[in-house]
Parts: C-alpha cells; structure tokens; sequence
C-alpha cells in the first residue's frame, strides 16, 4: 500500500506538472508519535487555483478512545475489550480547485487500516492484523454541470469498479450520493462518484485471498484517477467565462467548505486529533470562496425565491437541480 | 425578553444605516412548529460587507434527543425523566463584518431559555418554568490589532459587568478566552469580550428576585453593544489600506469560518436542528474568505517558518501575537 500510494503521488503529481506548467510545492513531514506523510500543493497555479495531493503512512498506539470511536464507526471491528492497539494506516488525498469556473473540482482518497493487538503472540511478529480495512473513492464537483462530463466520470469509474465486482459501482455511487450530501443545504457537493468504506475479508466471502483481491480493487482505482479527470480539466481549462461566472464559482464553493468543515466525518476527526498535520488536513479548503445571505439561486429556506430568478440563469438552475436530485450517470 | 430584543434590534439597525449609509433588508420568518424571528441583513453596504442583526423568538416542544442534549450541556438543567417539556427561547444575534481590513468584526448575542413539564399543573398555567437560564456575551475580531480599540472594548464590557457583579467581568472575560478558542489552529477567533451561559437562580443564591436581576444584567450588556463598538468602528472605517492588508484580512476571515464551522456549538446545533432557518444561521459567515497553504505568517504546525517570515510584517505578527496569547485589556 505503501510503495501504490507512493508511486501514484508521482504520477499524479507529474501529470498535474504538465497541465499547469507550474512546479508543486513540496513538504516531507514526521508524525511525533510515528510515521510521517508528503503533501505536494501547487497554489496559484495557472490552471488550477489550489491543487493538493498528499500521502500518509502513519502507525503507532491507538488509545482506548479512538477505539471506541473506531468500533462505533466500523462495524467490522473486531470488538476485544483492550486499553491499547497498536495501528497502521496509509492514505492518499486529493483535491483539486481549478480557476475556470466552467472547470471542475475533484477530490480522490484511498487508504488501508489495520489494527493489531499487542499481547497477543501471532500480532507481535506482525504478521496477522486482527483487524484491517479499505476505504476510499472519488467524486466531482462542478459549479457548472456539463452532462458529457459527469458521464465520462462515472463510465471510467464504473468501468474501473466492474472490473472486480459488479455490484460495486452501483452499491458504491449511492454510498458516495449519501456521504456528500450536505444536510442543512439539502444538497449534494457536487455529482457524485464512487465511496466506500469497511471493505474487509466480510466483503469477500469466498475468497482465499480477500485483502489481496481487495489491494487489486483499489490499486485500479487508483489507476482510474487521471483517465477519469484529465480530459475533463483538458476540455474546461481554457473556457471562456463572465465574471458573473466566477462569482457563482465562489459560491459554490462556499458549500464546499461547508461541507468540508460541518459534514465530513474525516477532516472533523483529523482536526480533533492531536498532533496532526492540520494545513495538509485544510489543503482541500479552496484559496477563495464566498458567503451571500439569500443567494437568488442556491439560498436555503423557504423564503428564497428559486422559482422567481433571473431566467437567464439556466445553467446555474440546472446545476442546482442536479445538486438537490442526484442522477444516475451511467 | 422578547420586547427587550425588538428595541435593541431596531436601535442598533437605526445606528448601523447612519454609519453605512445603506439600508438593511429586512426578513421576517415563521417557524412552522410555532414562534418566528426577524432577520435584518446589510450586504455590500458602504462600510460592512456584511452586516446581520437577527432576533428569534421560538417555542413548542422539546423532544427526548433535545432534552437530553441539554442536560448534558446545562449542569443546572433539573433531571426529570421525561418524554417531552415545553420550550421558550428569546435571542439576539449580531455580526458585523466591515469592509476595511483595519476595522475588526464584532459579534454580539444574548440569549434566554426556559422548559416547563406540561404535565404539572403549575407550569401548565405558565407561570413557574421549570429551569431558565441566560446567556450571552460579545468579542472583537480584529485582523489588525490595535491596543486603543482592544482597551476601549473591554473597558466598556467591564463597566456594564461592574454594576450588577465585580465577578462578573474577570470571570466572563475568561470564559470568552476558552470558548472562542480554535483548537486546531492553537488560536483563539479574536481579542475577546465576554461570554456566559447558564446564569440561573443558582447564580444569585442570596436574591429574591435572581430572575428580574439576571434580566438587568442582560438589558445593560445589551445597552453597552453601541457604546463598545460604535467609536471603534468611526476611527477605522475610513483608514488607508493596502492589498496586502486586505489579503491578509481574507486569510484571518478564513478562520472566523473555521472556527464558526467547526468549533461554535450554537452554529453546530442549528445547523443540525430541524426546521432551523439556515440564511439566519450562516449570516454570521464573512461574504469572502481565503485559505492559504502554510502562510508563512499564520499557517499551522512545525514547519511553517514563523519566525522567519518577511520582518515587514510587524503588525500581522503582532496581532497573531495576541491571539495564540490572549491578554489582560483591563
């Protein structure tokens, strides 16, 4: 997991080089209490406004109330009653802002979890987590909807899912669906994706080696990223837009933090952990947004005239529809 | 309580369009399992990007999860084992956020709650609430310090807080440190003021009236709101600035989001109560914001050079200064 989630950061990384034609920035990190990560960021680029992609490779004590949280959270936690465990967990993060606002934002995430119990004698050699996961995915956020795009987008991830199981990419779309969805706005993020969480030994019932086959799924996954996206951002970059335009980008991505900051389960628990790394945790924030009260278009609430807005402004209306109502793309 | 927050809205909204020279709009709403509020909001006026003055006036029910929700919050909130009480809450809630990077946002809100059990037939009558409580408070956001305004601020919210309690103010002024404090960033959201909750009759142990003088108290912290920001606000709104100096104001306007997201329980409960009108809620947010990665004058963690950043920035260092080591002003 560790060498995959590496040698993608480069090719990601490469291939974003030769999109904006500016250098990331890069940051090696040590975690105190083991481990340590690298955060590319490439800000005020010439294609995208803020672009991060991070890995961690993170191990050490699990104290008894991150178990807690972690046996409410995943329900394939193998429920030992233990003050300690030791943990390893490798991720890699994604999220890229591009300027054109006719350019979507796309974020992609996958890690592997394990935990292992230290007095036991078959764990201490390392070699047989007692318990281990894989959870991860990738979703699009657009502030303008182009249907072409978030076809594209689901077909090469669908094809990428059907690839090792058939039922994945639609148990995996509505997963995705449900978790983006911010519910103080009823609306999703952006378009949706695949998500999926707990994949373990339980989600392959009849196979001899389930975290092998599973390390395959997210591995082609991994290699779906850049099929999936690169043409989009090809096609939108150098867009013509109003500055009106822009200004319903920053808009949305008002809502973008909102979610980021109020909805998601991940950065709330990485700002709550102690001794994290928080600007690669806040990298997915964007460089600007913008909070209107009553926005005509996106506003919340009953008194907001949504129905009586400018009529010129169907594009933002369509995209909002599609927001509110998740669609089915493939 | 309730004709208390009517007059102040309307005084301060008076005293806010003389300042401005723009008028707010004003919304009136409904909440559909009873009570209402208004919202009056100036955006994109003359001197506030973005002004809010809202009151609420709810009631009805209180369902089980809210019941318990509450005693775990309110250490004076009696222990009935019940299924539902009744509810009564009368609030005023202000932020402003000015234009100019040298005048400071404010924040203001005070705040009473009452429960009686339906089913004794004193509180049927409506005359004995079951538990009551005040709260409150109001604090500077500034993104450029200055001693003068911080003095004058806190003088002002002391004087207010002498004449009902000498406790008051040293007690208030600290809470206020430890509410508006941001964890993750080691930063508090600004210069601070004052902030209570839970003042109840177990408050004023020696009084006969402790209700009525807890109202007083409120009344004269509301009445010294003008008085504290008022003279601030005329010295800087029409200060000379710099882009660097309204640069650096989005990035601090950055974490007043942060912190209103992520740390503000008010913000956090609103956001996830049923019903609650959203665009009342999330005035609080600036109209713009920005997130940079690893500011070199106020990113967060280890590797951010700190102290090596431009020896220009003498005044953002200061200010950054006084907000991971909050100050006596008094």
């Amino acid at each position: 997991m560790e060498a995959l989630i590496k040698e993608h950061q480069n090719r990601i990384v490469f291939a974003l080089e030769n999109i904006d034609g500016k250098k990331f920035k890069k940051d090696e990190w040590t975690r105190p209490n083991g481990g340590g990560g690298m955060s590319c960021v490439l800000q005020d680029g010439n294609v995208f406004e803020k672009a991060g992609v991070n890995i961690s490779i993170v191990y050490g004590d699990l104290p008894r109330p991150a178990i807690e949280k972690m046996r409410a959270d995943h329900k394939s936690f193998v429920d030992t009653d233990v003050e300690k465990l030791n943990f390893f967990a490798a991720g890699i993060s994604l999220v890229l802002h591009p300027h054109n606002p006719m350019a979507p934002t796309v974020h992609m995430n996958f890690r592997y979890f394990e935990t292992s119990d230290p007095r036991d004698p078959v764990n201490a050699t390392g070699t047989a987590p007692q318990n281990w996961w894989f959870g991860g995915g990738t979703d699009l956020t657009p502030s303008y909807l182009f249907e072409d795009d978030a076809k594209h987008f689901h077909k090469t991830l669908k094809a990428a899912c059907d690839k090792h199981d058939k039922e994945y990419y639609p148990k995996f779309k509505k997963w995705c669906d449900t978790y983006f969805r911010i519910p103080h706005r009823g609306e999703s993020r952006g378009i949706g994706g695949i998500f999926f969480d707990d994949l373990d030994a339980a989600s392959k019932p009849n196979s001899k080696k389930p975290q092998e086959e599973l390390f395959q799924f997210v591995a082609g996954g991994l290699d779906s990223f850049l099929p999936s996206y690169i043409p989009i951002i090809k096609k939108r970059k150098d867009m013509s837009y109003l500055p009106e335009h822009k200004e319903w980008q920053q808009i949305r991505r008002g809502r973008y933090v909102e979610f980021n900051l109020v909805n998601d389960r991940g950065t709330s628990f990485g700002l709550r952990t102690p001794g994290a790394r928080i600007e690669s945790i806040l990298m997915s924030l964007p460089l600007t947004a913008r909070w209107e009260y009553m926005h005509p278009l996106c506003g919340t609430g009953v008194d907001v005239a949504y129905e009586e807005a400018d009529s010129t402004k169907e594009k933002e209306k369509e995209t909002m529809e599609v927001l509110r109502n998740p669609r089915e793309w493939v």
